[in-house]
């Protein structure tokens, strides 16, 4: 039996009858990281001992008859920007495998601990957070479970990869410009990008101040909801984080889609995608009666001030270690980082200025609209090493590009839920269903009811790995 | 009798005995400014109608025997960068003189408007609100009126030359690095900077959004009071303002000291200024029992940070004018801003994050102290025409220095009341009391304790003006 396979209601109810314990699920998920990672690439580090030590404390629990907490014997792990206790924090990148090891756990990591998850290890991502495909110079590409010649997506990868693979129950990731939403999509999984400020960020290596998001993969919404609870909390450390945290869905999941009243975006979003995606983004119209369609008539250029606040603010980060040691950088990035910091102030502060306008345009529409479908990349998995996609007759750098859908709708800070679609090619697509700023049971409950209705579903990963 | 020269109490009392109609108001402040504003240069344009309009108002009010509101007949002219409704903003350049006129008031001169002042006319300051000196090249330099061969300070330099001139009851300014303190420490008047966020903008030509202020000038505390309250109340267009935005202190001055532990600000403030700003700052210390130093370790870069925030966002503000007219560019700013729009984004974005920084540093201080005392500029009023100053046996350039107490506080958000002191020279010079954010009432209090103690006090203009 693999326990990663269960559903966190399934498994805590096998926990509850005593048909297995705590150790034996973190043996037996340890066991299958050993064996099904090096396919996939998707742990940089594996905390065995932490693990063991998580699972005793609550096989101490279950001895004692004592209550359990929410998350007792659910596995998972990070994305390696998330500081864990005694582990040097990578993000992706070899410039830090030899900075201080983290003193503690960041914030969401240890809100996991102390619901009782099982952390079993740091995931790998693009470096810095920079990228949409998780091929890491340093670290190795993370593989598709779905399709191991395929890219993962990034930047969270690792963190798609190993939910999808079934050898955790969930993870974690980050979301600047599409980081959840693109490998979510990419390996056929469920991934919520919260409302921007909803979650601490504190102890989680930053990227981009101002974009940067935290937030779970999960192969089911129920599980998805669990966990994005747990997470909830006000932080004091996080500046950034905003009055409005707590706001528990799980037990709203059920409401489905009453009351939603959900559209479709037209426009760029049906314009930069192939047909596969705007099939899955039609199937799940029809199932959400979503007859209208709403353009974003800017979202190109919101694109663009994504790309220009991030390039601005990531340059900025790196700009000491720039100075001092490039030839310590991922070749990729580094020029990238190096332009970003040079940006004229006047096209960061006009981007700044653009987001604030261009959220005065969208947000009345949800005046009209709770939920927004779009698909959350062009197309689905392209093959490892493979630099263009052919989308709208043009040809796109997939590094660049596998996050033009997502982009706008981050650098709105709007929650959104991606969902995830088989195509008939037999790989799947995630679709992004958006809600209002701070409204996220509006999309998890509509990505409820599309997982109920057998619309949207976590595929199987293919053999060779333990689902 | 020049119905200037009365506090608002004095005034109000005359009109309510009848001894004062609210047209004889207007008809001879309007007078006074004819004969009186050649000298000093403050008025760029007179409201003749509708402050009769206005006062015509009050008066029927009267004559109905109806309730009068709180500043009914009290005086006032704005800085020429508030909209006020048939009138093109300028913002001191002959760039806007041919833009549309205003279709309403801002919101400012609203809520003026609506509780009965009268307005007189729009005030000169340096263009674009950039600079600290008021010589402005396209509708002249204004003078200090207590000293008419003396600048007076900038940017707000007609709203406090007004003022101190006796030739309104109080008028509204802007500061964004010094722009109402400089002025009013120079010609020896009461001014308020509130907290970041507390007032609307909206409808004030904006310098710098993330640094914008607007505030009161008057010649008593209590002025200044009645005056800021009225100001205050949630204005839904301004995206700027915080939460937290009504809290009238008018009624609470009279409790003065009580409880208020005031401190001194050391080091860069006491570095940077002549013996005479040290002087007034040690009698007002010994005034209001302050007796402790402190030293804000990092006000030097604070300054810096100031300046390349004012600078980019300055830059981006008018680079699209600077691309298409640069020759109708005030001739002193032009470099700056377009060299502004060209820093690089890196250096912006860090200004910013160590703006956070210095906040996180510096706000604790405020639990040992309500209020924290420094000089307001450099030196008194220098002369106009004069390019440099000498102060810490350093030449520095005035346009730019004479702000340089003044900006790490902005910088800062914090409010400040400046309370004008007499130099033994015989010139003014102003001093900052600073207080936590939101805090108005406390700085304000201790302002006026220091007026009733004859320690601040606005100063009379010489002859020549009405006072």
């Amino acid at each position: 039996m693999n326990p990663a396979s269960l559903t966190i209601r399934e498994l805590q109810s096998a926990l509850a009858k005593g048909e297995l314990s705590a150790r034996e699920i973190a043996r037996q998920t340890l066991s299958n990281i050993e064996q099904f990672n090096p396919a996939i690439n998707a742990w940089t580090h594996v905390t065995q001992d932490r693990m063991f030590n998580e699972a005793d404390r609550i096989d101490r629990l279950r001895k004692e008859d004592q209550p359990l907490p929410p998350l007792a014997a659910v596995t998972y792990a990070v994305k390696n920007l998330f500081d864990v206790a005694g582990h040097a924090t990578l993000a992706g990148a070899s410039l830090f495998s030899d900075r201080q090891a983290a003193k503690r756990d960041g914030w969401a990591v240890n809100q996991l601990a102390e619901s009782g998850a099982l952390l079993s290890g740091m995931l790998n991502m693009d470096a810095y957070a920079y990228g949409f495909t998780t091929e890491n110079s340093h670290y190795g590409a993370t593989k598709n479970p779905r399709d191991l010649l395929r890219i993962a997506g990034g930047s969270s990868g690792g963190s798609a990869a190993a939910v999808a693979a079934g050898l955790v129950n969930f993870s974690l990731g980050t979301d600047t410009n599409g980081s959840i939403r693109v490998p979510a999509s990419l390996c056929g999984i469920f991934g919520l990008k919260p409302t921007f400020g909803r979650l601490s960020r504190s102890g989680s290596h930053p990227f981009v101040a101002s974009l940067d998001h935290i937030g779970p993969f999960a192969r089911s919404i129920d599980d998805l909801a669990v966990v994005y609870d747990t997470l909830q909390g006000r932080d004091p450390q996080d500046s950034f984080q905003a009055e409005k945290t707590l706001n528990p869905v799980h037990h709203r999941l059920e409401h489905g889609l009453e009351g939603l009243r959900c559209g479709v975006l037209g426009g760029y979003f049906q314009t930069w995608c192939s047909g596969e995606a705007r099939a899955a983004v039609a199937a799940a119209a029809m199932a959400l009666n979503a007859q209208d369609e709403v353009v974003l008539a800017e979202a190109e250029l919101a694109r663009t001030a994504a790309f220009v606040i991030t390039a601005a603010e990531g340059g900025n980060a790196y700009l000491p270690a720039l100075r001092t040691m490039p030839e310590r950088f991922e070749p990729l990035s580094r020029e990238r980082l190096l332009a970003g910091a040079m940006i004229p102030s006047a096209w960061y502060v006009q981007a700044q200025r653009f987001r604030h306008h261009f959220r005065q345009q969208v947000l009345p529409l949800f005046e009209q609209f709770d939920v927004l479908i779009a698909p959350a990349t062009p197309c689905s998995a392209t093959p490892i090493g493979q630099e263009t996609m052919r989308i709208n007759n043009t040809d796109l750098p997939i590094r660049a590009s596998m996050g033009m859908l997502t982009q706008p709708i981050s650098f709105l800070g709007l929650p959104v839920t991606t969902v995830p679609l088989q195509t008939p090619g037999g790989l799947p697509i995630g679709l992004q269903l958006i809600a209002a700023p701070f409204k996220e049971e509006a999309c998890l409950r509509a990505a409820w009811a599309l997982e109920k209705m057998g619309i949207a579903q976590a595929a199987p990963a293919p053999l060779g790995s333990p689902l």
